[in-house]
């Protein structure tokens, strides 16, 4: 798994991106000419037609073949266009937009399915609890094969959970903490076993670390996610250099993958060139793997048919998009998918959270004092520049950092909305607004913090010892 | 490791090569344009290079930019070129020569070093041991940084030797014993501990095979190597769908190798295309890994110094060219080889050795009659059509399929120059050379079969358990 939040693609020149997209043309024609499957040449296809977009937006000009942009460009922009799509990919999340990335274009653009109210209904219905805030304001708002799962589940099939993380830094920002908040809430609420996988071999091919600090990285990151509560008797949490060399059931999932998903594909998806290394190609199988149940037979005891669910941001959807493409051929259920949207940086939706920049994010570690400063210097504020202006035509809540930090983390809604017409109205000031927000995290991560220190190196081996799990299905 | 005969470039239409000829050119530019690592550069016009050479055997013309087969080429003739190269690698191995593969050429545009006088005499005098007839006669040819092992030993610094097999089928011909016999004696010969990687995972990745099936083929091809008499005491036989479960330590060092190789690299190697599986082009990883001893801490506890001997057919030296690129970049040593020379068809060296035609070399299940069958009817003979002739003029030992086998498999150095004199001369008769062979072969296969018999599910479970070894370094 990796940071929702990367480094877009106007880090690429013009001529980088011509020569790409040039290299890209001759690829799918050379695909036609050869007849190659339909999914190889769609994704070629899907590629070529991000890169346009891509060099409009970093040149302001339409691609034209054999025209290079010093030649054809007459005023190099290397702003983003007004009409410029969202980026969003496992590496890349970009938008223009105050609010964030537009999530309802996201949904037709990859070809998933709303949350609406009739699911969040259901599901309330099916397990008889409340539906979590997280799915009360739509911060996990698209889907694929919901229903499907439901559907098994009332029938008493059950199913299992499995999210994870890319283990880049000690530190880990509350941005982090929103899928397992989540995955916790449904492993109490339908009482189900869960994967937790920790990919330290991605990073460690992503990144310029060496193999120990990545593994590091995911012992201190194991404690956080252990942190959130999650039972430890229906819980498995493991790093993949580790478990690929314990368990030859997981390994040879992941050469089953790699064996139907060709260079094209992963091309086509994850946009990966003939400079990348080889194990960066053939990462997306390991992230495949856990999607099928065969890959711990500890825990499903050889079972090949539970269903699996995948609670992730909205930016992982690519490998399990190939996951769900693959799954059918190698004889698989495919998982099913519940994303979320992205969690803000203090400096607004459309910028970029950076662990090189502890300004732009509350991390876990932070002080309760270091909060109140952060959230009081740093985040976005919806409000007016005067008291004066803002009690006459009121804040935009819509933009405002705080109050979209409220939304994640205030379990109250009548409160919640209370605030929202309180500030849209302009009876709260932005300096209210800051406090209820500060009121809300400090405790939080206080007890976070506290519980992270209860987490001994014996929890986490436990946790990390492949074992089979107490379910009841 | 993959058999040393497979197909060739001839399978591809003159239309195929011009495609992929003229993709690769763009790859070229593209890569110089972007100034890319000299290494991928190199490696593109390398590959580039090669399928000129195939371009120009199948189609009898040079390739010209811009200007398809069907255009250019006026008469088009599918039969090899006379000045075509032989190619080498570890899919394709083809000739057009009688004598079979130039392996002098070979050395040239490997890189490699012959295996001289000088060498053999050297082995002898450092190991105490008259040179193995595969020494003495050059059927291992050709070697990298020997010397500097032989140096190191003289000072008391040991190495181990890894030697593998791709297993396809149950049926092992003759040819596929040729590294293990060799290995076996340098075992014997220097006392050292041997690594035999059995690659499942690669079969499963190129053949039309379930992992079942290649994981079944590597069980049956062990009880063969076992039967070659390797120490128990000394030798770890892994399966690679196995171990990489059993492991981490070797999977830390896959993941280490393929992130410092990019698909540039392989694609000028191998040859793969964008239309190969992820796990074709993962691979070479996987076969490099076994070259650093840390791969086996078990054996080797812990330490990444102990240098690595590898002997194999010289189709394989690109995985460990690949392997001696990368060693440095991650503190390891770099192996060093021995290459030997590719075991000829019954049909002749020209000719393909394949597993789906029974007749095409002797495999180690046939039975004496069969052996006798197929060399009387099979073997390419070098003699003259009448007796009269032969005995006039002679036959050409250097063409004859019975005397290079007999070059394999007769020990006694004076009969072998015997038989060759007077086949020549034509005072040996063809019937009376395949008689000789016959009798070579047959109690060779049967005692062969014999100890294959005596190896028990035990025998083979000790062999592949990882766990430590006997050694005195």
């Amino acid at each position: 798994m990796t940071d929702c939040l990367g480094d877009g693609a106007g880090d690429m020149t013009p001529m980088d991106l011509y020569e790409k997209l040039t290299s890209q043309g001759d690829t799918v024609r050379t695909l036609k000419t050869e007849k190659a499957a339909k999914a190889d040449i769609d994704a070629a296809v899907q590629l070529l037609l991000k890169l346009k977009v891509d060099y409009k937006q970093v040149t302001g000009q339409d691609y034209k073949t054999g025209c290079p942009p010093s030649e054809c460009v007459v005023s190099q922009d290397n702003g983003p266009a007004a009409d410029g799509e969202d980026m969003v990919d496992p590496w890349n999340v970009s938008t223009t937009n105050a609010k964030g990335v537009d999530y309802d274009k996201l949904i037709v653009r990859f070809g998933s399915s709303k949350i609406d109210q009739e699911l969040v209904d259901r599901i309330e219905r099916v397990s008889g609890q409340k539906a979590h805030r997280f799915l009360r304001r739509g911060i996990f708002f698209s889907h694929r094969d919901m229903h499907q799962v439901l559907d098994a589940y009332e029938k008493n099939k059950s199913f299992y959970l499995y999210t994870g993380r890319g283990p880049s830094s000690d530190a880990l920002h509350m941005g982090h903490l929103i899928p397992f908040i989540f995955t916790k809430w449904l492993q109490d609420t339908f009482d189900i076993p869960l994967v937790i996988q920790l990919t330290d071999d991605e990073k460690y091919l992503w990144k310029d670390l060496s193999l120990e600090d990545c593994h590091r990285y995911t012992m201190e990151n194991a404690k956080d996610i252990i942190a959130c509560g999650f039972d430890i008797n229906k819980t498995f949490i493991f790093s993949d250099l580790d478990y690929m060399g314990a368990s030859p059931d997981f390994y040879r999932n992941v050469v089953k993958v790699q064996k139907h998903v060709t260079f094209n594909q992963v091309k086509g998806i994850f946009g990966f060139g003939d400079s990348d290394c080889i194990g960066k190609i053939a990462f997306p199988a390991i992230q495949a793997a856990p999607s099928f149940s065969s890959s711990f037979p500890q825990i499903f005891k050889g079972r090949k048919d539970v269903q699996c669910l995948i609670p992730c941001a909205i930016d992982q959807d690519p490998y399990f998009r190939m996951t769900r493409d693959v799954a059918p051929r190698i004889g698989y259920p495919k998982p099913a998918l519940l994303h979320s949207t992205f969690f803000p940086a203090l400096q607004g939706a459309q910028t970029k959270m950076s662990a090189s920049d502890a300004n732009s994010s509350i991390f876990l570690t932070d002080t309760p004092k270091q909060i109140k400063n952060k959230v009081n210097k740093h985040a976005f504020s919806g409000g007016k520049d005067t008291v004066e202006e803002h009690r006459k035509y009121g804040g935009n809540p819509d933009v405002d950092v705080s109050f979209m930090y409220l939304t994640f983390f205030l379990e109250d809604d009548e409160q919640l909305e209370k605030i929202r017409q309180d500030y849209a109205s302009g009876a709260l000031l932005t300096g209210e607004l800051k406090k209820r927000l500060i009121e809300t995290l400090q405790p939080m991560i206080t007890s976070h913090q506290e519980r992270r220190k209860q987490v001994t190196e014996e929890t986490v081996k436990q946790f990390m010892t492949p074992r089979p799990l107490n379910y009841s299905f």
